[in-house]
């Protein structure tokens, strides 16, 4: 039960949401779930997108050339229709639907659907359909389909068809740019029972191949059938005619392989695609060594809440399981040798465009517990856009590295400048690009990285240099203020994106944003810290090559003990310089007019009012210190920049914040459960509750069928993780501090760390933590002030004092 | 001194080995050392060559098609010519050469060239020029040409050009075969001083992009010129005009930037090459920083023989790091990222295509204790081809995978079936493909890595597959032989190329080649340990994933222990079963007759004879168990096979094959110095002395020229770096068992190891052995009975007993 997404009923209007959320990828590629009527024209075409595949294009729009670069869409392959012959082709708009089933069976990744339905000559056929983008061999992809008709019989047609002539058209906002990214190579019958087709995209000329064989059969076995070529420019198809008898099932089988020219061990795409689908086998074999790789995933990759027969928690089960599959989908094992990032919407959709924001920052505590391998591929894909930073930086003035708030193809920035407020029909300056702390969370995540991994080896070819270049951009926005006595960042964003400038202000950007400054000395401190870790040689040599001097470093200990945090009311710790003069909100007026109002930038802009007036926020920002450090850390962090700072201080911070917050982003709830974890269970669970139903229930009205919401969707599942089993690093090993909500009465995962895989049980009571058969080094277990070794093959237990 | 390759003269019959062993390049790329005169008609063009770039054409040669793939050109980026108005474009031939040095500067990768001449209208120039291959950032090159009539005044000419008319010409045996190929995508002026080509490659339709500045200077400063833009369909130039006074120099700057469609981080090649190229610096600080980089991998990479005066021992130090150079060239950081194998010849000629063979064998030990993280690359590029190699063990029959002899950009192989014997003019059937110990390489090399590291992420993802895989292949290559009791391996090819047949056999092959028979024992043996290391999951899910039964496990284990080893003449191991009935070989009366005998294949079968029939080898067989194992080791692995081996029997086969071995490989003398090196060091010393020199004399006469051997390069490091030094990994530390030659007094080198930098101090009395400064754990050090622990910061001295 808790391994399904089903849908009882075709809802046209859902049907982008279902989209969204039956994609099948692999981590190389996905594929949205639309269904074999994706052909019609008033349906979106089935996006089939492709990790690390941009493409820019330009467009005049209203007399100026806007550029936009999008998530590149592979050709359809997926295109499979039907019809008795001589009437219409298979529709879901165009018949009356008897009986309609669409399941994503989340345990082995398959969307599978039944619709009976009765065509407008009156004839009754049934369809079951099946299909996955295959776990294991990257490259392949395949959708079965089995037709029935019941009353009738007669000769039928098949169009098996390869798409080049799609288009970016899953954001309505978008549609008025070019959207045209395909130019075709060639195309072509490969044999009797397969096509391909080539294509390039038009300016970066990523080529793409796919070759595509489509067989029949029917319960005697395989079918012979008459075949047309049919082709066009863009597109090729097989026309297959066969004769049908009621109630005899005609089943259809497409396999499709793809390859790109950024495939490594090939020659060229079409050659690879073509010798790729010759030795695929048939569906059933494909089905089964993909259900097989996904049970292997399961067991590392799942978070079993144990069944208490309670209703919403089958559903946070089922939910939790849905995030992880999808996380599957985007990132796997076959992303380490790519250059992939993680695109804010996974390849689900084409919102943002598949650019990679700061959401790595929300994921990667999810795959470094359990494939850090995969951490270290997308942190080489931040490395190897070190280049395109340090020119970003030099642009704007800076020093060292600035990674771009919206990442493009080749690193640069592709932040909009203007945004549509679609409640005004306004176009808006969009000062989003000011959010330098996106370089904070990438310093973040390559600590996190070597505190889970201890791999030097990374830290001396990659991590540290992005680390001092990180360092040397927050020292150079860092400016001396004689009255203060204090180090100052001027004219940033923090992570609320309700607040872009002062009231009234003529130029964008904030003073001295808590979250940033703060931030900033504790990655001045790391950087010094990692350094240290390397032999003295590399260490030397990193320097020489980047040119870092001990007086710079000196600089940054100096910034990090001296940079400025404002505070107001007695301890709260001021979003940024002057918070505490805006004014106080009318929250219960608003949401009695306006309800919803988690975007409260659109209304207020729409009222010509301005939330920078306000005391309100988008999402976490203040509290986000809250959520990435414990307590004792920022004890310690404070204590570095030279302020007091007790933990009494946290529940007042959070309370003030939270009371001042709309969730506008799906990461908000995430946040906020969190910090409030251990203060106040019952809250936080709600806010879990909540921000987990943020895709599957679209709470954000609109946006989930753009793409899911990564960063969300992986958040949920570390507030489980990391959240409520106080899972944390310590001394190379591991400390656990579980703090299950009421609701949660029992949780069992796996992890993998440091050559261990642990098996995780925690309830109200004890923590178990077996360690499977191997040859791993003893490793250190902490819980309170019990320590303990384990060795592989041995379980561990702590006892938990009630709360 | 040992810093530099100098030449003095200019031979144009030596201008192809002089062009090789001067070639510069960062693992990204090479270029070949030609002159600045290159566009003559009879000289080479100067080939710039690109990792892991390959080409696949068809010719039609005497009515058969012929598939060649080839090891892609780069268009020629060097082409800076230059003229009197109105006389003849410098050419070396075309003038009287007054005086000529290059110099090959080693410690910095920089060609230098100086030239005196006095042309046909009796002006006399001199000219000095400099170039690189930037080590540090891998997509730039430059040259600079200072040019100064001593008695002349006058308008000159510049043209500098981008070539994409380039072809594969620099292997006489092959230009018969298609050679072109190269297609024009687009070509231009980027802005006033630069230009930009931008070709692909006609079947893998590889993108190259190409941008260069020219700029020109005196002695005051940047100087102003004419230009004109000329261009054909597939090149583009400036043409540059301006005045020069007698004694005057007129300084030429040519930087070009570099890109190609397998880039990463990029959008598309001729962006990304434009944009590179807007950023370079001028010739001084990119020497500068490439300078830097290059102190900084000597720092790690040298060896040192420290100097006694002698002679010989300085020339060695020199070719040891002419030979250091050449393997950083080939591969390097930058080859991380990047999908690259080690071509048998670098990247420094034509000759086998760029393909791989078996030669990282002798590469890796180098890397493996200095940057382990460039092995694991290596290893990848296999891990890739892993699909290619399952295929071709299941095309020959066969289980598991066969990675083939000669392997082709997607891993196919791509060994000749033919070649020529340029003695007789016949061409012959090729069976060297039979050599299925390229896959028991392979296997050695994920073993050895994995010791040197205890990568146990590699073995998870990649590694144990590879190994289970290559053991199945030699299960299945098995055979049962109930007479004698004993698997057997029949109708294979040793390393030994000499022997592919029995006399007068139909079937080319032979049986039970010792060298593989035991290797497959070690293969069997030491897969099982490695799956032992992996976690109870991760084993049981790759076991799932390829299917291997514990039935199977144990069918490995039976054949290590009854694999079948021919023995003769009491203790001689047979390098194959039925070596003892073939016929002694005339050594001496061929000496006599024929002087240079290294290539006995050919002088026999161009007198109708064959080398099936002899007792004699082309290069080690037998005796590269001495090299790979110790001789404990080899006792290990005997007694598992059920053999009675004791060592004394060591320097007997070492005698017995020593006499019968016409060193036709350049690998011959490396092997045979290696396991002569504790026996016998004055031979072993003499042997390494004639290695050293493979290349930089051509000693095999026309090889060198069509790319140097670097597999006899690393092999003669690694002579010196384990060989002499005793170095070995035991138990996660180091063991050394230094054997200096006589005339090898005191060697110092740097290694890394697990997280150490360790400085290594050696004569015949003592070894020091220091850590550098830095955080890693202790490590444990061997030497004979003692053991030691040392810490970072630390000198360890270990006393050697006389020899």
């Amino acid at each position: 039960m808790s391994w399904t997404l089903r849908y009882g009923s075709f809802i046209p209007e859902k049907e982008g949401l279902r989209e969204a959320l039956c994609t099948l990828g692999n981590g190389y590629f996905a594929t949205r779930g639309a269904g074999e009527e994706a052909d019609a024209d008033d349906i979106h075409y089935p996006g089939t997108y492709l990790t690390g595949g941009y493409n820019r294009l330009t467009t005049e729009v209203a007399g100026h050339l806007v550029e936009n670069e999008d998530l590149v869409n592979f050709p359809n392959w997926l295109k499979l229709r039907f019809r008795p012959a001589g009437g219409a082709w298979f529709n879901l708009r165009g018949v009356d639907i008897l009986d309609f089933e669409q399941t994503l069976d989340i345990k082995t990744a398959v969307l599978k659907r039944r619709i009976r339905f009765r065509d407008r000559e009156n004839r009754i056929t049934s369809i079951e359909s099946g299909r996955l983008v295959h776990m294991r061999d990257p490259h392949l992809a395949a959708i079965e389909l089995k037709i029935t008709p019941e009353d009738w019989s007669g000769p039928i047609e098949i169009c098996s068809e390869l798409d080049g002539t799609i288009v970016n058209a899953g954001v309505q906002r978008y549609r008025e740019l070019n959207s045209k990214h395909l130019h075709p190579i060639g195309l072509g019958e490969a044999n009797d029972e397969s096509l391909w087709l080539h294509v390039e995209t038009v300016q970066s000329r990523l080529e793409m191949a796919q070759a595509a064989r489509t067989r029949l059969f029917t319960t005697e076995g395989p079918c012979s059938a008459a075949r047309e070529l049919l082709q066009g420019d863009e597109w090729v198809a097989h026309r297959i005619t066969t004769d049908v008898s009621a109630g005899k099932p005609l089943r259809i089988e497409k396999v499709v392989a793809v390859h790109t020219s950024r495939d490594r061990a090939m020659s060229e795409p079409g050659l690879a695609a073509r010798e790729a689908l010759s030795e695929a086998p048939d569906f059933d074999e494909l089905l089964a060594t993909h259900s097989k790789l996904w049970e292997w995933l399961w067991r590392l990759f799942d978070m079993q809440l144990i069944d208490s027969g309670d209703a919403e928690q089958v559903e946070a089960q089922r939910i939790l399981r849905l995030h992880i599959l999808h996380l599957l989908q985007t990132v796997s094992a076959h992303t380490i040798d790519m250059d992939a990032g993680v695109p804010a919407r996974g390849l689900h959709g084409e919102a943002y465009r598949g650019h990679i924001f700061w959401d790595e920052l929300f994921i990667f505590p999810f795959l470094n517990f359990r494939a850090p391998e995969i951490t270290r591929a997308l942190l080489l894909y931040r490395y190897r856009r070190l280049p395109a930073a340090r020119r970003l930086a030099k642009e704007a003035g800076f020093e060292g590295a600035m990674y771009p708030w919206q990442s493009g193809s080749d690193g640069r920035e592709e932040t909009q400048k203007l945004h549509l407020n679609p409640k005004s029909g306004r176009w808006l300056p969009d000062n989003s690009h000011l959010q330098r702390h996106v370089n904070l969370a990438i310093a973040y995540n390559i600590h996190s990285y070597m505190k889970v991994t201890d791999d030097r080896q990374f830290l001396a070819f990659y991590g540290a240099e992005m680390m001092i270049e990180i360092a040397r951009l927050f020292a150079s926005l860092a400016t001396w203020n004689a009255e203060h006595e204090r180090y100052e960042i001027r004219g940033v964003m923090g992570p609320d994106e309700y607040h872009d400038s002062y009231p009234d202000a003529e130029q964008p950007g904030l003073d001295n944003n808590a979250y940033t400054n703060v931030m900033a000395a504790w990655l001045f401190t790391r950087t010094i810290e990692l350094l240290d870790l390397l032999d003295d040689a590399w260490r030397h040599m990193i320097a020489d090559s980047v040119q870092l001097t001990e007086e710079e470093i000196e600089r940054w200990r100096r910034i990090a003990s001296k940079i400025r945090v404002c505070f107001h009311d007695n301890g709260i710790i001021s979003q940024f310089e002057g918070y505490d003069l805006l004014l106080e909100f009318d929250w219960a007026g608003y949401r009695a007019r306006y309800g919803d109002i988690q975007r409260l930038d659109r209304i207020l802009e729409a009222e010509g009012d301005d939330p920078n007036r306000y005391k309100l926020s988008k999402q976490a920002d203040v509290l986000m210190l809250f959520h990435l450090f414990t307590a004792d850390e920022l004890t310690r962090l404070f204590g570095i920049m030279g302020y007091e700072f007790d933990h009494a201080m946290i529940p007042r911070n959070i309370a003030y914040y939270l009371a001042r917050t709309s969730h506008g982003s799906t990461l908000s709830r995430i946040v906020h459960s969190w910090v409030l974890a251990r203060s106040d269970r019952a809250e936080s669970w709600k806010l879990f509750g909540q921000a987990l139903r943020s895709d599957v229930d679209d709470i954000q009205g609109g946006t989930t069928h753009e793409g899911v919401h990564l960063g969300a969707m992986a958040g949920t599942v570390d507030i489980v993780q990391r959240g409520y089993s106080g899972l944390e690093v310590e001394d190379g090993g591991l400390r656990f501090d579980p703090c299950l909500p009421t609701e949660l009465r029992h949780l069992r995962m796996n992890i993998r760390f440091r050559n261990h895989i642990l098996m995780l049980d925690m309830n109200h009571e004890r923590l178990i933590v077996r360690s499977a058969e191997g040859s791993a080094a003893p490793l250190r277990l902490a819980r309170g002030e019990a320590v303990e070794q384990i060795r592989c093959g041995e379980k561990k237990t702590f006892a938990l004092p009630p709360t």
